[in-house]
């Protein structure tokens, strides 16, 4: 993987075409700026229930999008990331369709998951509190076969999307499939999406178990056989976040965006700082991506103290609504109908306030955190939350996932605070520091410099959280200083 | 209960005011017409997220509306029926709070029914699928308590929604306390809201099972015991209503409104006659109320036929849809995040195309059958779907639950097709045959006769599917007959 700054997007949302139009969205007004890039689901269909997340033919470009050739072409242009959905496919698919129709009798039928799979001799309320659910609802739901006859299929997140048996023979021949299809396209990583519920076991939490390690070291080895490169995406406790990191090629640094905004908000970096020492060096860093801002990574887990205290969350919470005028309070939570409540949706830049000076010293922390940044597009171009469809789709994270067109995108692509994050894109990009080693050093809560050095150069970040500023210089051995950005 | 039509209706949305201005709508532009009034909840809160149907505190007037004394005024008017919640309470109830706070320490720890307390040995797939759910997802909801430890509180509707368990002493105390409440301001009936899901055991489909009829037995001679009657609300196959029927008070006609809706889109009265050939007479007739149009009251049940054909009944619902321009499309199912699928969500106005001689008709059958017929406030005034209500809170019903302030009800009333309903309420009010014997007889699939006959004195109803014409009239032993009201 290039270390660049990768782009998140959504085909149809930037630029509100095809493949064809981001292709040329991204050799136009946004050339030349980014090493790769995460594109988020575009099978078929891209606009199910969840966004793309439920496919019901995963192996398929959604036609209304372009085709693989489509994909192969852009791979030509930056290193392209997908998301592997290894945990469900939609109930729509004709895999689970020909399972209702035939039940034990389908060729399908030993692909999904059923309480009884599991538990083939019951479970109690105890065993059933253990598994660690992302909603309050229970991983199952009642479907009713053409034979008359229910089964309760394994769905961990919705009705719509049912699990798959990963361990089964079908689901790993499904599996590989797509893994084929994504190397004959020219993909060089895939993202684990919901991976940590894959694995069921009585008397587990069914999330994350030793087993689950074992399946994704074994799905990391098919991938890299392919020279495919494997990104985990999980939401946890920091510490089980790092021993994950320990296992696999990458990780999300999730706990980076509230840092951030609590290092902002409240002129504060020791937490930051903190998580710098022990943090992954194997991660991609975000601050937005299209789900909301995580709270939970740097929370409590079980009596083991977070990256933050809770009421310092609590505070967090509040800030991001108070800055963005409430706009993500209508957003989040049982407001919205978004169950996770572990996440506060709100675009970054509203987060902040809106605040250029402070948007961008955020980037400049990100970028010059351990890791390989990736920017997604709404905070790329700076936009605002959209409240209007928000009102539309009552869908919480919708806030941040505008939809612009081309010319939406010159516009935005004009205002003075993306100008100056694309020069920081540029610096990222193109500092060899950037391949060195990582330090950092602080004499106040409230001023701190990060580092990067190879061989006898330095590149470096001072920030002053009391005058809101932050300055990029670059250093030899025995020359003086030299300033390349500033804000 | 008096013979008379009564009327269905939110305090809140029939004149947009409080129980004082309900006051003033029934004893001004709708005086005299209503023997009774079904008033739809109004406890604290009267607009939780089930409109009115998860109050937090059931023996309160929620004080927006007014107070018991309002109640107790408005019963000298008529007589009045209120639902009584039996199943759940909702989670913000301080009783559930007190559980959350303090687990098995609180005095209402008992008050709540939990997975265990059913199965206190767990359950197996097969177990979990023999419960009856009107929606697809599983009767507990995983909620968390303040020591951090897990229960699965049995939600059979909604994880807002917290079953109590009627058998306990809190249970039975907690009900008996409401309905002392009622009492004193003058209730004469209760309606016994989701009641088929009361009682719970293992190994059946913990819906309307032989102890829930215990109970609701045990309940009635409770309200009785106050002078209240009881009413008992069941969705269900035809023949187990007909058995319901004969162990309550009363039970709703439901199998009536698609019964109509199919006698008048194919001019075939065949299957509304072979109902009334066993339906129950102690019932209570509606075409809508604040719920959808069910169609599972026509429908087949493993293997038994209904009272339509699975091919009548897709029929019916495709016309609803045709007939409304699509609105109830747009307002039932997955479109409208209505998990009840088996309602058609549409004022039953639309439903006939806006079409007066059909909804007159319509209301005339209605009236003429057995039982006491209700009358919902948006059918009452021949109000239109309400579009703009769907569209900004996106539940399915409020297609159905139009918001009319005082000016709006003046303004609907002046619609000759209400005026010409005011009129069929009155002869169904005034007339003394209908409290006589019910007869029907039919020469041809599209032409047939209700009657009623007291003494020497006969009132009926004919009807010509072919013409859409309905005629009423009156007859006295030896003397020619009499038309009273024409359409």
């Amino acid at each position: 993987m290039k270390n660049q700054v990768q782009l998140i997007t959504y085909i149809d949302r930037l630029g509100k075409g095809d493949i064809r139009t981001l292709e040329r969205v991204l050799s136009g007004p946004l050339k030349g700026l980014f090493g790769g890039i995460h594109m988020l689901p575009f099978f078929t269909p891209f606009d199910g229930a969840d966004a793309g997340f439920d496919p019901s033919n995963h192996a398929q470009v959604d036609p209304r999008l372009g085709d693989w050739q489509d994909i192969k072409r852009l791979s030509g242009q930056a290193e392209l990331m997908v998301d592997l959905i290894v945990n469900h496919v939609s109930s729509e698919s004709p895999q689970f369709q020909d399972v209702l129709a035939k039940g034990e009798q389908s060729e399908f039928n030993k692909l999904f998951l059923t309480m009884s799979s599991v538990f083939p001799n019951g479970a109690t309320e105890q065993q059933i509190c253990n598994i660690y659910r992302p909603r309050p609802n229970l991983p199952w739901s009642m479907i009713k076969l053409a034979d008359g006859s229910t089964r309760l299929f394994w769905t961990t997140f919705t009705a719509q999307q049912i699990d798959i048996d990963v361990e089964s023979e079908q689901g790993q021949q499904y599996l590989l499939n797509i893994l084929k299809e994504f190397h004959q396209a020219g993909i060089s990583t895939i993202r684990l999406d919901a991976t940590g519920y894959a694995i069921k076991r009585p008397d587990t939490s069914c999330f994350m178990i030793p087993e689950t390690f074992d399946f994704i070291a074994q799905l990391t080895e098919q991938a890299r056989a392919l020279n495919i490169e494997v990104l985990v995406e999980i939401h946890s406790y920091y510490q089980t976040q790092i021993e994950i990191a320990a296992k696999v090629d990458r990780v999300y640094d999730f706990a980076l965006p509230p840092l951030v905004l609590h290092t902002l908000f409240n002129k504060d970096a020791a937490p930051l700082l903190q998580w710098f020492n022990v943090s992954p060096r194997n991660c991609i860093t975000v601050l937005d991506t299209h789900d909301g801002i995580g709270v939970i990574d740097v929370g409590a887990d079980n009596g083991r103290s977070g990256l933050l205290a809770p009421q310092q969350i609590d505070d967090l919470v509040e800030q991001i609504h108070r800055h963005s005028n409430g706009e993500s309070r209508l957003a989040t939570g049982a407001a919205a109908s978004n169950l996770d409540l572990y996440q506060v949706n709100c675009s970054f830049y509203d987060a902040l306030g809106k605040n250029d000076q402070l948007y961008l010293i955020a980037r400049a922390i990100q970028f010059f955190a351990p890791g390989i940044p990736q920017v997604y597009y709404q905070g790329l171009l700076a936009g605002k939350n959209d409240m209007e469809l928000l009102a539309t789709t009552k869908v919480g994270r919708d806030i941040n996932r505008r939809y612009f067109s081309e010319q939406d995108i010159e516009a935005h692509i004009q205002q003075p605070v993306v100008q100056k994050l694309f020069e920081l894109i540029r610096i990222r990009n193109e500092a060899p520091e950037f391949n060195g080693l990582f330090s950092f050093e602080s004499t106040a809560n409230h001023e701190f410099v990060l580092s990067w050095q190879l061989n006898d150069s330095t590149i470096s970040l001072a920030v002053d959280l009391n005058q809101s500023q932050a300055i990029i210089f670059t250093a030899k051995n025995a020359e003086p200083s030299h300033d390349i950005w500033k804000i």
